[in-house]
């Protein structure tokens, strides 16, 4: 079990714990004495490490990608927290909870995967909900859908983050359908569920969130586009229109050229669609910016995703005075 | 009363009705002989019309944008439907029914607006409540609200389109506030009813849609941005920070600098209003284009406004067997 | 047999031939007799027809898009020709050779079939050698393929052209991966032969070249990326790496967002490619627009294609004076 | 009195002077032992300090942004000097003088002032000539006018900035008026004058140039359009298309969208104004970027305001040799 | 002497008068006569004639691009007026004045020119006023530099136009110079004499405005600088890196890539000259737009060249009332 | 002889060898000891060096852009390589080889020379081949083409560089010419020999690669224009129209305005040679990418030049398992 996290170090404190080895080096100091350098994470960060003596050993055992278990102390060197390590050996896979080394969502997993489940099944159409559920239905897809990240930086960038996009799409979907009655509920919820399954393919996530060779040769537009075809072709007498109509709905979900879609929405339910998974993508992406440390008084950091910095709105407001107070 | 409208007159039909008159000349046949030619119109569209003798009285007692009565028999020339008058005078104001000659919303204009108030009345912070009531209680607006255009061309483009427009977005903005916690709910209906009460002087709807020249040198937002900061000036107190907060919401709710925004949205509420906004706005374009009589059999005709052309779902998937009638 | 084309019409003529229907309307003159109007045309362009006497048999036999047989004389009607009609039927099956009705390459499309047969057997590497020749073997394939035109308007837009196009693109490869020594020349020939296979359903080139509905609502290359994966999927053991490069290949050959390729080349044959295929595009616009017999002395027409005039350059160097008679 | 300045220092000389504090923190050496680390600026530059004993007291007395008075050493440190403080205190209001601490303008603001008012003067048209001089009047606008700098970064960013700016486009504009006769030379000197008193409060520039909360949300366009709508309004009669012009003028001044512009301008005043006020902006960028002491032999240093650096021409012209010591 | 402008005619009107031969044509009526067809013009407009009998000595006689004169009877035709024919034969030179059929500049081109060689005078560098001055005294230069138009649409688009485009660029010059001290003022009054004389090959303009072939294979930059540099060459002594700084001031004066400068202003004289070059093409262009006859009450056509229309700024202010009547 | 190079030095090493000094300074320590610090490189990298003792003689001889000659120890410090002089001095020329500093071709600049001009005497054309073979005969030309690299960064960015970019762009060339009867080979040889001449003065690569003062000013097309433009004055008779035909290809020959092309391709030619320079200049960047020793397993570093990072084929073949040995 890990017990110390990077974001908590404190100088001198000695620790036992895990880490994940990012880089590997053997350096000389100097005066041409040799060390073995590691560059160390876990979820909440990574830490500099030196090992001066009999490093030998663990220089064999340990190579990067691997969990290590290490016994070290906290130094400050230039200003910057550094781990002096006395021991160091690779780790045995049930020591190790991946969850401690990659940020993971503060949703249920389970209960999100049970709601997922919930809209497959409220859809009406029989190709659609056959279709849904069959892909759902594929264990590979399901154990990945519960893990995988919505993406490496821009939104919901941590472990079971697709699925809390996806379910909340869900729930969008369902409500904008209701609004504009002249939309197919069903293939807005179809397209909500399975328009980023791509991703499970396209993103790595064992151990640091990336991308795959593949993913990025392909995208997970054309990734999902594949699988999702396939399961039409599965289901026996599956109307090829509306086939057609599902793979624009899917190749179209960009909104446009420049962010790869090789189509614009040229159906409503695609255009739709678009807006509900750009705004939502956004709004976490706020969400994620309003939400970190770094930032002014008054203003978050600037966020690259974004493209500008958001207002801290309750601080601006109450900056204002007493009477702003009334104001929320 | 107006009995015919242009786009349901027939061949040799003769009609004693109400028209608009868009152009008038006078000009020389061939030989040299004076006739007098207008051009009439209703909300149905518009139709060329002659009037070959006896014409002086009728062409010195009207002129451009007054309304007429006509008396007249429908002839064809060149292939095209054209009016041979008989008689010709300017109409009396209580003979004219303007909704005859603007299109207008399907929706009972006064639902609506009892609708608009309730959602303003569903405001808890005090200030903007105060703010909301205060300009929607204005007569001079309340007048103009119930008729105003949403647009000249992009989309509600008839009369009492504005407020269908704006009471759609309240609704929208109710239900996103729901789904997204973090929203200020208040600040969102705010937005969504006042964000376009510039177009209210920026359009000109008397007798045609278009603009006022004052609305092209402004434009709505910097015309609403003047009306609504005068509105919170008027109330004691209006915390300052929170009168800010409000300009930046109508200033940036086009979400790009090129659509007119000086500014782009930096609080959560403004980012989330321009997609709503946006996206109700392209609803619109999109059924009035697939509405219209243009476009191919499983397309909608090219809409300028949106850039492309919609497919006709139902007909295409109709047309792809008897196994797709399930699709829906 | 055709014998008389629109474009060679003169005055006064006339003529038993047959054409396409474009058009059909029954229609009043000015004092309201009916008569039957009629778009007619061939490869060489279109005509108005009209028929004034007893034509309502004619009317009810033919429709929009059939081919059909006419008596007629050729007047002069406000300065063009039109056609004033005899007789009209539906023609036979048997009485029309299609190539009348669409431009066709003039090259000899069996010969240039050969030649891409062999292209495709000179391929080394087993998979990709296989892959090909099992989608060219393919008879729904081959048969549109000896028949497609490669655009609708942009370049070699006659049918055929497809053809003349890819056995172009497949020597340009040759040549080229002989040129850059570091390039697979296999995987450039496969990309040569495949890249537009989906154009053979993108396009629509019974009667006309148009767009299909899936065409547009997919495009050519999300239709050809389904038709090739499954051809791959279709050879026991066809390495999955190679998949995803040849699959790259397809979706990149655009070579930008804006052109619809869901991924920029990242492979240097992916880059490559895509200079030769816009390269071969770009010559066959430039040949019909200095082919075409519009245009100034020394300046071909404006090309939309192409965003510009070209010049005639012979043109040009002869007017310049004798000693020009030299440089060419 | 400031006596020593950032960029004079020498190493090892002890001083005894003012310094605004830009940041505080309580750091450990390598070997646990807490010390205090700022980092202290004046308009010359910053420089990093550290005091490391009995520092406690200093360390609670003082915060980030105030002025303090220290006694210390100049030392090098990797290669660039640091401060070593032996005494370190808040300083006292009437010990500092801002202007030690921004850059401000060489030329004399008093006389600026009042060639600026003697431009407002020289308006003929009575109500131009009284908002000018009611905007000037007030005493709020007045002061801040007399300090304010024209931007942060982009050109004429230090303190007086604004006015030498204004005054300088005061002095085109009467020249560009008389050019061009169909020019209304009231109107161009209005907005001159005009145009960016909503920096006055876009910007603050107490202890260095930066941007204000209410800056960020709403931009100077938008702030000045407030103010100066009301200074329209306050004066009784004021023509309102006249007003509509001025606020034309007003929110069309940065010429193109996406620099903040709702409107482009529609006005042959607007249009001209938008000439001369980026030309003067650029002209003061370049010669900042010239004046700068980085760059090349021959060229300026990279302006990113500019997007280019610039030719020292005198430099190139002496270089070709003695002949072209005549060209100037 | 020519009597008639196509603008004036008036229905039945008689003339004898001669014109330009934009186009000429055999046309043949419906029953298959055979007729004349011009299309005929003069710098007012143009105008469509028919010569129905014994045309075929003028049809002989007369070209495109001739001049005709003609005896001829004003008719209506399809509500436009047309010319009956009844003589037509080729102008003599001498009957001729070209400025009937060019629009031409309002000023006297004596004046105009005299001041240019007065400007060319105040230049105090030797080598610049060499090198303006040779190139105003070639006699091939001159004759063309008192014809030229400085456009053929966008701004100055009439005989004389470049000569008043440049003399009124080399006053601002004088005057910018004046304001900005650091300026080099015979570097910019070069550049302002200089930077168009491209344009007297790149346009033709002897019967009508246009582009001649090199005109369109080059461009004015690429044409005045090869001009420009062999002026330079034939001084001896000629400081090469004035050389430098003079063609970089030609190829960068239109500011940006898009609009055919190969460099971006590098020098501090180019960057203004381009500033005033694109103000003064701006200007002009305004000027055209609110003189013409079109457009609305209170506004101007749309302007191509502008990308907008523009204010009507006397009418506005004067349609809000009285009290604005003081407004200017 | 130079011996030693920077990324072959290893800790410890005592070396003597020739070395380009990038920088010079003189600096103190903490404690006040002034030392003397350079910047020292050659064709491999650059690598700091400093002098502790006994400098002064040595800070007088040598200075920035000299070859020097140096006695110094390989020590680390923080990590990095540096030296440790025992002595410093000045290089004799004849010490020297250039070729030591400046990276270059592996091809035989012997060979590719006489490979040119048996392209340049294969032009049939006389008056081509006669321009063609003066400028290649001018001996400052030829002198500098055989050292000149085709860019600073961007692609054959190393001596000799230029030189093998144009022989391959004429094989192509060639091949092109054969392929697409419609093209002139003359005009395509001659524009790949002469299109890039301006490098030769744009570029200065005496000790290292940069840009010249002129070279910024005008840029290689504005550079060989004149050159080119020249020697066809030259030839006595040399025919106008050509001439403006190869100032065309020159000057449009980056196929854009925003790479700084006045004028687009509008000659077939200058179409195909734009294509084929820019896919040989991409070529070489992708070649320099995956050649490089950055980036990962399998993909080169991001490449700035293209804007992505491009597959490492072969190793993502290898990595797909036994079968995909095959596919190469």
């Amino acid at each position: 079990m890990k017990t110390s996290f990077v974001s908590d170090l404190s100088t001198e404190q000695a620790i036992t714990t895990f880490f994940l080895v990012h880089e590997k080096e053997i350096r000389n100091t100097r005066d041409g004495k040799p060390y073995l350098r590691l560059e160390l994470g876990d979820r909440s960060g990574t830490i500099e490490a030196r090992m001066w003596d009999q490093f030998e050993a663990a220089a064999k055992d340990v190579s990067r990608d691997d969990f290590v278990k290490v016994e070290a102390r906290v130094q400050i060197y230039r200003d910057k927290p550094q781990l002096s390590l006395q021991k160091v050996r690779r780790a045995k896979p049930e020591e190790v909870d991946l969850a401690d080394f990659l940020p993971h969502t503060k949703e249920d997993v389970g209960k999100l995967w049970a709601q997922l489940l919930e809209y497959a099944n409220s859809i009406q159409n029989p190709w659609l909900k056959k279709l849904v559920l069959a892909v759902l239905a594929d264990p590979a897809i399901a154990v990945r859908f519960k893990r995988a990240p919505a993406a490496k930086v821009m939104h919901h960038a941590y472990l079971g983050g697709l699925l809390e996009h996806v379910v909340g799409l869900c729930g969008l979907a369902k409500q904008i359908a209701a609004h504009y009655r002249e939309l197919d509920a069903d293939l807005l919820m179809t397209v909500a569920i399975l328009h980023d399954i791509g991703k499970l393919e396209e993103l790595c996530y064992d151990r640091a969130i990336g991308y795959t060779t593949e993913g990025q040769l392909l995208g997970h537009i054309i990734m999902e586009l594949e699988t999702v075809s396939k399961a039409m072709d599965a289901i026996e007498g599956f109307p090829p229109h509306l086939k057609a109509v599902v793979q624009h709905l899917l190749i179209s979900h960009h909104g446009q050229y420049e962010f790869g879609s090789p189509k614009l929405p040229m159906i409503r339910e695609a255009l739709v669609f678009h807006y509900l998974d750009d705004m939502d993508s956004k709004m976490a992406a706020v969400r994620a910016a309003l939400g970190a440390e770094t930032g002014e008084d008054e203003w978050s950091a600037y966020s690259a995703a974004l493209g500008r910095k958001f207002l801290k709105l309750d601080a601006f407001l109450k900056s204002g005075g007493p009477a702003a107070n009334e104001s929320k």
